[in-house]
């Protein structure tokens, strides 16, 4: 990912969120990388007091957390998302440090953002940054949060090219009058399939340092390309039932699932772990079909159920591998 | 709930994991509750690390964890759960202070557990703890999960009457040999209907300290029994969409949801908070109806999005209170 963002002239900014960890944060160090996207106030935080000292809060501002963001904007430089003149004015009377502003756009996931032809609202929020003492123009940023329901890899593709020209025309706009601002691209299924990125000026995709179940399923990675597993210890073997009983349930995996194509729900597939904890493919015929709080119910073929006793480990390949990062405070890199 | 404990004769041994919270635990103690349930032993460690010296962990042992529950069961009274010989065995062999064992019946959840006619396995594991100098016979326990997949009333109760009666079967054949043995029973639905829990001697629940929208689906508790919200500040507001964006996302409610009656998936009801954060009930037409890692997606009626603001805040009930109290930190009591 580093690799493509260089080849195509863009700052590669990933997002941290995924991970949340200093040790795989030294891993994208390692490639260079000195910006970094986080979600939210306290993540910034964070890797601000392990070293991070260029970050974006790619979450919308929260009114009730400007004291923290000054606190941040007067250490490190420090950039954050807004989508309307009222956030923007009330963002201008309360930040008292120099803080990046990116105006969020919307084009086509319909979470949050303006849409690009709110030109009008677009102009006042940069004539309320351009006023200010404090806040800077950052340019435009998008989550095309939309791939994530796509079909096939050609809408993916076709969703990434729409927010390019969306963005084109917005510079094409804006450009003359505040030649800083850049545009802000995210999102692993798209900077994943695309062999480029050109036509911004930066990308911020996150999950694709650990990729997970529900990004095979959209096509994004291969399952050797997912390089994280939750190490589960086995606490039940029901062969009768061909199920197995994990310590691992909602509180480590999430309840994130997808329609497995027996028509069972599916919160994870299974690996063995090797000594090393490393682990080859899949288990054929195997994955977690269930989840309680802290139970994990897998469905595993007769032949493994009989091999499998109580206190033995098997890795799950997490359906969302940033839910279950966070849920689980360490990560053995 | 512990009045009901009292009048049926039962001990009231309520489970924490759905509060995780000292605070809350102090208005258990407040109602002469002494003796605990958890779902880990790192919760166990959490309670009696702040004074509470009788408690059951509620979930199939995990023998990799063994060194844990022999400090523990070195200071407190500690119960664990099995379901196989094969545990009974490795447990024996590993443990070495005083441990009391439930032995765990599915009395029709399936999801761990022996059945109750497995008589043979049963009387074996109950002769490797005889033999046993530190595992001692706690009794029979249940959850009774069942219980949300009903569709009536009159159904959970069938649930609960059903498994008094395998209990009962259960206490007839073993009791004689082993009378110091009782039998416990848990869940919140089934716990809140019935009128009284007479046929056990224990009783377990714990989702009824908060309740939630599941309950309220399943008819355990009204609206007004939903004891706990989700304070997220607005940081979008789309009027034309209907829809305002929130500071409360999958990281914080957990991605539990429920089939709304429109066809629409439900994340949580939504009420407006009163200055000393007490509420009313839920606004009509106002929902949770989608969760990204930080966001959410609240569905609302146009006139209630005229009137909010980035920076206000909105109460959210969640679909799982269990699941988002373990996300969330901290709880204001």
């Amino acid at each position: 990912m580093a690799d493509k963002a260089r080849k195509s002239g863009a700052l590669f900014r990933p997002h941290f969120k995924t991970h949340q960890s200093v040790a795989v944060a030294e891993l994208f160090r390692k490639e260079g990388v000195t910006k970094i996207t986080v979600s939210s106030v306290r993540m910034a935080h964070f890797f601000a007091s392990n070293g991070w000292n260029d970050i974006t809060i790619a979450f919308p501002v929260n009114l009730r957390e400007t004291e923290a963001l000054n606190r941040l904007a007067n250490s490190i430089r420090l950039q954050v998302l807004i989508d309307s003149t009222f956030v923007a004015n009330m963002l201008e009377q309360k930040t008292t440090a120099p803080l990046g502003v990116f105006i969020k756009i919307d084009t086509g996931y319909h979470r949050s953002g303006l849409l690009p032809e709110q030109n009008r609202e677009i102009q006042e929020i940069l004539q309320i940054l351009k006023a200010s003492n404090h806040l800077q123009v950052s340019g435009f940023l998008t989550h095309a949060g939309h791939t994530y329901h796509a079909k096939s890899k050609a809408e993916i593709l076709h969703i990434m090219h729409d927010a390019q020209q969306k963005f084109h025309i917005l510079k094409q706009t804006f450009l003359p009058d505040f030649p800083t601002l850049i545009t802000s691209y995210g999102d692993t299924p798209s900077c994943s399939l695309a062999e480029n990125c050109f036509g911004f000026d930066e990308i911020r995709p996150g999950n694709f340092v650990f990729y997970d179940v529900m990004q095979f399923h959209l096509g994004s990675c291969t399952l050797k390309d997912i390089a994280v597993a939750v190490a589960c210890p086995v606490v039940g073997v029901f062969s009768k039932r061909n199920e197995v009983v994990i310590y691992g349930g909602a509180v480590h995996l999430s309840k994130e699932y997808l329609a497995a194509d027996n028509g069972s729900t599916l919160f994870g597939y299974v690996v063995l772990l090797n000594d090393n904890f490393t682990w080859d493919e899949p288990i054929a015929g195997a994955w977690v079909s269930n989840l309680s709080q802290e139970h994990g119910i897998v469905s595993v073929p007769n032949q493994l159920a009989a091999k499998l006793h109580p206190g033995d480990l098997l890795g799950i390949l997490p359906v969302h591998s940033c839910l279950s990062a966070n849920l689980l405070e360490k990560v053995l890199v």
